[in-house]
């Protein structure tokens, strides 16, 4: 038999292959181009040793439990352990009772749009948003609506007026979906009164909030105010979500959803259909990770070398970039985002060219778009090349963006 | 804010809390109560020094690798490992790109669903058939019809008297989904006429097959006949599942997928918004527990250690048992089913006097049937107490089966 296509599911059919990722794929090949694509942690970060002394250790001493089906939501010690971490870190104050744990934030995003979204019901997000967030949502059948960002995130002023609008519509608006710190891929960072606003306006026209917080643990200014929406939610909207992928090593895929009670209950009845539970071995790793004090040390040594990474792309920016650039400058996770002012420079239909020509690779910025714009804007990241890498990508970049159209 | 329930999917609405998952967490506590319930493999038999060393040197030596993201369809030399040991253990012939690597199989029923079930669709298992599988069809909107089970399994004749009135009908039938050995909760296992049978119809009835295969590395008879469907499978149809949580250890949810490659290469983009790709620790255990051998010497020693629960409790139920239940005698797998063939016997009512009266506990098989029926079955599990208990938990069994109605 050839052809499958009659016993493929309407929702699985509408899911295509990324163009874009296939010609990322090829490039990893490719030794002789730089690519500001990916946005993977560097593995230099990975703390082996230690990592694998606990990972030993665990199976040793609690393979009893660590190698078993544990419970769905997740094993009780590792729920309290990460209730006492969201306090320690982001000053989030919930019970084990309140955490879920996932198989990595992506199944917490799945998680959540099908516990929460009806084919049709609204999701509104930053724009540009999440790639990965975006597809879940979109196969759930939500209709996405992307509220424009400046250099400090999602403008609340812009997203009151549009969810008054939609509301005066009779829309089913679910949540808003948002990365305040070191946004993947605008790069920008919310400040306080946006937060404060933000939770005011969930409050006001009834909406949940999700708040996805991946990278909030090692920041590159520590002037700069990250405390998480959670903490401002007194009427209990907030879903958190984060991960222990940019902190420790996201092969682990531990990452947990911080909700309500009622909601986490909902979310473990889901949840049980989708895994069973996340691994118990990595569980406990995770758990001994926070507990001996791993994490915290971890977390101390990526602010400084990711700075690094960080100072080389702006660096090499204001050097070599031409003025039609408008781009972001990050105080959180790995991404720059960048739109070209310049009428027709398309950054999808140009990539095979930056590739071959330029021998640089980055990625596309119009699926990261609600509202299919963006077709001249890309994201860099500066997670895993060295310094010398980056600033020779970015000069790279610069002669595209100086000699293409 | 208290009532979360406008917020709420109406696919997670539809999912309730079962009582009897509540009653069994319970009987958990109860040190006085023998549960023949869990069906959890004997923590006893996980090698965990092996274990041990293995994860401790996959993180030393591949570090980079197995603590990083990883392709979502699994790692290429973990694919590759997978299809030699499915060649050596079932005699399946598959490339590495036929197979795609899951978060336990409880993911791939999900993925399964996902990608081949629209609202409405007729797919079609063993009655009783697993619950966790007829949970992740349901979800989806799927419509269950049973087929009858005698002592050795799936009726196929009135498989195909069903197909066939089925289709006359115009309904839409996606797959058949079957546990043909070891079958949990039936305790069957077909016989190779049945699965030839089997695959037939789906040749005959254009149908796809989805075969899952958790139990049959360790069988207690070594004269049964135990090939899988899917080599007598000439035209691709059939879906082939299987894991590691019944050979090496559940608590690492590491399963996989076998099938025609379109099917993968469907599964793939489904996936990737689930959980991006499972494991790569994980998966990387599991690669070098086959390759070393491990797998292969310790499946060996599961025949024997879990053969001598399965004779105690087939003895003991020789012993105790009135004659007026029917049961199966299991050559593979965890489960011994039974149905009680006394008038009003409702084992689902009477499990809290099981419990407490009786200080037995077993699960009530109406949940695992499609039709409503089965309230006078249960599913009995010898794979985690040891030989003396299961003999005096059938004999309590035996007790309530004599003295209630």
């Amino acid at each position: 038999m050839d052809d499958y296509t009659r016993f493929i599911s309407s929702t699985a059919s509408k899911i295509k292959a990324s163009e874009i990722r296939e010609i990322l794929a090829v490039i990893r090949m490719r030794r002789d181009v730089i690519s500001l694509a990916g946005g993977i942690p560097d593995p230099r970060t990975f703390p082996r040793k230690e990592l694998a002394e606990i990972a030993r250790r665990m199976i040793i001493d609690l393979g009893d439990q660590a190698l078993q089906y544990s419970e769905t939501k997740g094993i009780l010690e590792v729920r309290e352990m990460l209730s006492h971490f969201l306090f320690e870190f982001r000053g989030i104050s919930v019970d084990a009772e309140n955490i879920l744990v996932t198989t990595g934030s992506q199944q917490a995003l799945d998680l959540i749009a099908r516990t929460l979204i009806d084919p049709g019901d609204i999701v509104i997000t930053e724009n540009p948003s999440y790639l990965a967030a975006i597809g879940a949502f979109k196969i759930r059948g939500a209709r996405l609506v992307g509220i424009p960002i400046d250099k400090q995130g999602m403008d609340t002023y812009k997203l009151e007026e549009k969810v008054k609008e939609l509301k005066s519509r009779g829309e089913k608006v679910k949540f808003i979906y948002t990365i305040p710190v070191g946004h993947n891929p605008a790069g920008t960072t919310m400040p306080p009164d946006r937060k404060k606003h933000l939770v005011e306006i969930a409050e006001k026209y009834d909406l949940l909030v999700v708040e996805d917080d991946p990278y909030s643990y090692f920041i590159y200014d520590e002037t700069v105010d990250i405390r998480p929406l959670k903490t401002y939610d007194s009427e209990d909207r907030v879903i958190y979500l984060s991960t222990v992928s940019k902190i420790l090593a996201p092969g682990l895929r531990i990452g947990w959803i911080a909700s309500p009670k009622d909601l986490t209950r909902r979310f473990e009845l889901v949840k049980q259909y989708m895994d069973l539970h996340s691994p118990t071995l990595n569980q406990f790793i995770v758990a001994e990770a926070i507990r001996s004090g791993l994490v915290k040390e971890h977390a101390h040594k990526l602010a400084p070398f990711y700075r690094k990474k960080r100072d080389a792309m702006l660096e090499a920016i204001k050097e070599y970039f031409p003025d039609n650039v408008w781009y972001t400058e990050p105080v959180g996770g790995f991404f720059v985002f960048v739109y070209v002012l310049k009428e027709g420079f398309d950054t999808s239909k140009l990539l095979e060219k930056a590739i071959n020509k330029y021998r640089v690779a980055y990625v596309p910025g119009k699926s990261f778009h609600t509202d299919e714009r963006g077709e001249n804007s890309m994201r860099l990241s500066f997670s895993y090349p060295d310094s010398d890498t980056i600033k020779e990508g970015i000069r790279r970049i610069s002669e595209l963006i100086k000699n293409e159209a």
